[in-house]
């Protein structure tokens, strides 16, 4: 591939979320290191509290949400960067009345995802 | 970092570029696989043929341009998604009114950037 249209990529339901899809826009066949994948999270759509075991480097397209990763919780809105190490436990909450869309970038390494259950309160 | 806004991030000019500035949101020492920046291209301004010894993933979140890679040239605009192989020459000219800005991630790798003469008359 040279060229892509965003809106041309098969948008794909994720079982584990809630009112979310996601787009692989450079898969790892295409591109030797990582792959570039766009997520949609729809009004009150999310996904709950998990660990991959690869990093995730991610820039904020449209909308806006509050992101846990590990025991901090932040807002984030379009133009936002975040990055989630390895194995550390994030989860997302759209907190707006657009779609929150974001860019995740992950290396080209088996990925396992684990849902975790919901925190205890304190 | 776990978060950062992109606004904050410190803009910087590209001495072979003509009207285009880079920032680097996530950098090779704050993450272990590979580099987020973001490039502005002012109306007017791209960056000559050249090569790089790393490949480029990217993702247009504004503007629109012209961007050759290799022997082709392709019109791009906001969510299109580019991926230029390493070793492959390749330029872009905003071709609008407005600023063309996009994404491109690259590996954790040393990276030579070579501009190249302009391509000959056929």
């Amino acid at each position: 591939m040279a060229i892509k249209h965003s809106q041309d990529v098969e948008v794909v339901q994720i079982p584990s979320g809630v009112k979310t899809t996601r787009q692989v826009l450079i898969s790892a066949q295409e591109a030797p290191n990582f792959a570039l994948r766009r997520f949609i999270m729809e009004p009150g759509g999310g996904m709950p509290r998990h660990t991959n075991t690869v990093e995730h480097e991610q820039y904020v397209l449209t909308g806006q949400a509050r992101v846990g990763i590990a025991n901090d919780v932040f807002e984030v809105k379009k133009g936002d960067v975040v990055f989630i190490p390895e194995n550390v436990p994030h989860w997302y909450q759209n907190t707006g009345n657009e779609t929150f869309e974001f860019l995740c970038i992950v290396p080209n390494k088996p990925d396992v995802t684990t849902i975790l259950p919901d925190e205890l309160p304190c």
